[in-house]
């Protein structure tokens, strides 16, 4: 098994995507998730470029890792100055990391239009910055940019600019595809070439997907030899982003015969990649390679059933390998051996022909064409099912609740709710003022509930979603509502859907509860 | 240039999608989407599978098209039975197609787990449904299943069942990576020794996106010399989604020397997608290739300056090629440009340096802290600008409004909404009921405002959407809406944030509205 580096620019490359904005303190969590998982090199940002870096590289100081070693980030010096007196290269030659990523033009057509400076002056610039930063004892990366451009362009010029790097003691040479428009068979051929120039210097390649091949380009890569891959480890970055390292890592490690990361680690990637996208609030999408939430969710009725008989049969890789989970999700295409398959779960005595399935299939249907969807609110599903039941009785009833807001705001709240709500025979009420109707009503539930019912103090809700469906009717459309809850040792979530948002939320609230009440009163069996 | 034929499979594989659902009046107009941009094969469905097939292949008989040739798919004939009298394999002969799929298992593991049949008797059943269907004067498609698993697992087997397809008349042996874990070399190797064995007949590749390398692996297939790229349009499918048709049509069309599409529709990519997407009631992700609203977004100051610049510099292509734009995203991270560059097309007269473009900055970063974005909302953003300048006042102001929401409803209605509001010196209050809260509040809105300003008669909303942001703090979390209107001519978004879903709503309304009386009022210029 041979080793590859692997690099993660999430904090920097991965930074610049459309809607990515961290805080220094979410840096500092990402950091501490790459190193669990043991990611070579931590590209952590560059600290002459924003006040934020500046403070994340204070911070960094303190910071004892496992396994990762940090990165800074910076240009090389400007043009017609000297190395040492050059702020930016100064900052990065002090900053308290021992490795450091800098980068340097190697398309002439960057060297005239944008640097406005001679090839020569370009090269000058890239060596004086290499030499001095191993004059203060760095690992030094050349990060070539637009490389596969250059080499397009001008190949002389790109592999001269590779030397003058290599001569002043550049450790590796980052390849870069910056503009993401190179196929992975010229990726191939050209770093094929590199490494036969300079058979003695580690290379690492560096993908962008703007030809949705990032992935497959760092793998050609590595089959030529090239000893690093750099990405993000969700794939964020600008434009279409960078390559994602989760991929990589679990194509090269769990279906070829190199090693990226520890064995014990290949577990971490999905629950990694996931954090990583809470921390950066933005959401994976749901077919990702390897880490979507759908990425072993097996809808077709033939697929379910092969998958039950045999995983091989339709799935490539056991999800456990990466810590996800296949998934048959109940839905009005999927057969019943679905449905059973997830009745079965939480009713173990259930057979496969039982009027209960039937019944389920059916009221799934209703309510799916009312906008309600359970494959991610499997909380909801089981009240559904526990509702066809004969032996049911709900925990509590509403009589009613009145939700009011109002701008401008009275008593320094927009939102107040009264409910009446019975349980046992009892009647009880409460209001509350909330931030907005919805946190309005919920504070009513629970203050209205909580005599009857005192378990349901550890409750509380951790995560909420909306998603107007048919959004081409506006205001009027139906809208669902996903609701994560939380006791402090389960975690589930529930569904509502209605026209009326508030009213949504309302039946994943209940059925929150109910979940509770119904799911996990009792000791677990 | 050599002719890709393209075979688009959105509406079955795609179908298999999670949460994809189609009705048939949605696949009747991806069809025509398809159609017009000269897709050569559309696979409709499965006649034989569920009453809403049946019914789009009943339609599709007065379907005229004007270039895309409709695509029936179907199973081979039951084991041990007869063609002549297999149900399904009669519907799909009688089908009112020209072209029919028909699938196949490749794969011993397949034939052994699934079939539980031997393996001559599999090959029987392929042999003869495709005669069949050739009898019935049908061009046929083998559709290969597994077909790469099966040549690595049993080579010989796999070519033997490839060779009773072609014996039988089938005019394309699709290869189809049914489980999405071959590798893009793998899949040329073996595309490539296929080709050599069956000179005669035309080659088409299927692949899933399971290892993230689709595209890179059916571009492979293609310079082996595979004559057709199965795929669907914007990359849906079962478990990680097919091969995206958008990116492999632009990759081999723009790219390289292959034509997919008639070169005058390449501009329709983008919107061809975009369409489809909404059809499919699902949202292409900002950062995909060609089509994504973020794939020619660059938000790092250096990046937009150099684009700015010369556009090559930072795009592989020319973002109009694929029917996209370029956006240079105003963030508090964006430079100066970025923002000068967006002020500048609707109020021509700013220079670089005014004084507006500081405050805009200031304000940009104040409104992006408590949950707004402009990125997706230009109109908010021009009403932002607009509201900087000192010669702006309120087309309107709120006095106050109240929203009530009940359960069980009053009047038929869950939601009722007070408004008082003053224009031009003048008072006016309005009361309305609506399907839910923010529905009543925005007729309520319309209603107090008729009087003042009869243009706003035209205008309605088209799109709502709702983004729980930092959704840990679940129901108190702040909350951003979009909203986009129309007047019939004009299309805009606003946007508006707030832990109180119905006051962020109306924000984006008011915006919406002041949007259309500050900027669409006027002759434009």
């Amino acid at each position: 098994m041979s080793k590859i580096e692997i690099f993660d620019s999430t904090l920097r490359d991965g930074a610049q995507g459309e809607s990515i904005s961290f805080s220094v303190q979410d840096k500092l969590d990402i950091i501490r998730l790459l190193d669990d998982i043991k990611i070579d090199y931590i590209e952590a940002g560059n600290p002459a470029s924003n006040p934020k870096d500046a403070e994340l590289f204070e911070k960094i100081k303190h910071l004892k890792l496992k396994h990762s070693k940090l990165v800074a980030f910076g240009p090389t010096r400007r043009k017609n100055s000297s190395a040492d007196k050059d702020t930016a290269l100064n900052i990065l030659g002090d900053a308290p990391v021992d490795t450091v990523s800098v980068f340097g033009k190697c398309w002439d057509l960057h060297v005239s239009e944008i640097l406005h400076t001679t090839n020569d002056e370009n090269i000058n610039m890239i060596a004086d910055s290499i030499a001095y930063l191993k004059a203060k004892g760095k690992q030094v990366f050349f990060d070539a940019e637009h490389f596969f451009d250059g080499f397009k362009s001008n190949k002389e010029y790109a592999l001269k600019v590779l030397s003058a790097a290599v001569d002043s003691g550049a450790d590796r040479l980052v390849l870069c595809d910056t503009n993401g428009g190179t196929f992975y068979d010229e990726i191939s051929d050209i770093t094929a070439q590199v490494i036969l120039n300079f058979p003695n210097t580690k290379i690492a390649i560096h993908c962008h997907n703007d030809c949705g091949m990032a992935v497959a380009s760092s793998v050609a890569a590595v089959y030529c030899g090239a000893d690093q891959v750099q990405g993000t480890f969700i794939g964020i970055g600008e434009r279409c982003g960078n390559t994602s390292l989760a991929s990589v890592i679990a194509n090269l490690q769990i279906k070829r015969d190199y090693q990226c990361i520890p064995q014990d680690k290949l577990s971490l990637i999905t629950p990694t990649a996931r954090h990583i996208a809470e921390i950066a609030n933005t959401s994976i999408k749901r077919s990702e390679p390897y880490i979507g939430s759908a990425a072993f969710t097996h809808k077709a009725g033939m697929h379910a059933d092969g998958v039950v008989k045999n995983t091989a049969t339709f799935e490539h890789i056991e999800p456990s390998a990466v810590g996800n989970k296949r998934k048959l999700p109940v839905s009005e295409i999927s057969g019943k051996t679905a449905i059973h398959h997830k009745i079965s779960r939480f009713m173990p005595q259930i057979g496969k022909d039982e009027e209960l399935i039937a019944k389920v299939t059916d009221e799934l249907k209703r309510l799916e064409n009312q906008g309600y969807q359970f494959e991610a609110a499997q909380a909801s599903f089981q009240m559904l099912c526990r509702r066809l039941l004969s032996d049911y009785t709900p925990s509590f009833k509403l009589i009613s609740y009145n939700v009011s807001d109002v701008l401008p705001y009275t008593e320094g709240s927009s939102a107040c709710a009264t409910i009446k709500v019975e349980a046992g025979g009892e009647t009880k009420s409460a209001q509350c003022l909330g931030e907005g109707p919805v946190n309005a009503l919920d504070k009513a539930l629970r203050e209205s509930l909580k005599g009857f019912f005192p378990q349901l103090k550890s409750v509380h809700l951790i995560d909420y979603k909306v998603r107007v469906m048919d959004s081409k009717n506006a205001t009027g459309a139906v809208v669902r509502v996903l609701i994560t809850s939380t006791d402090g040792t389960d975690i589930w979530t529930t569904v509502g859907a209605s026209c009326d948002i508030i009213e949504a939320s309302w039946i994943a609230l209940c059925d929150s509860i109910e979940y509770k009440l119904n799911f996990l009163n009792q000791p677990k069996g």
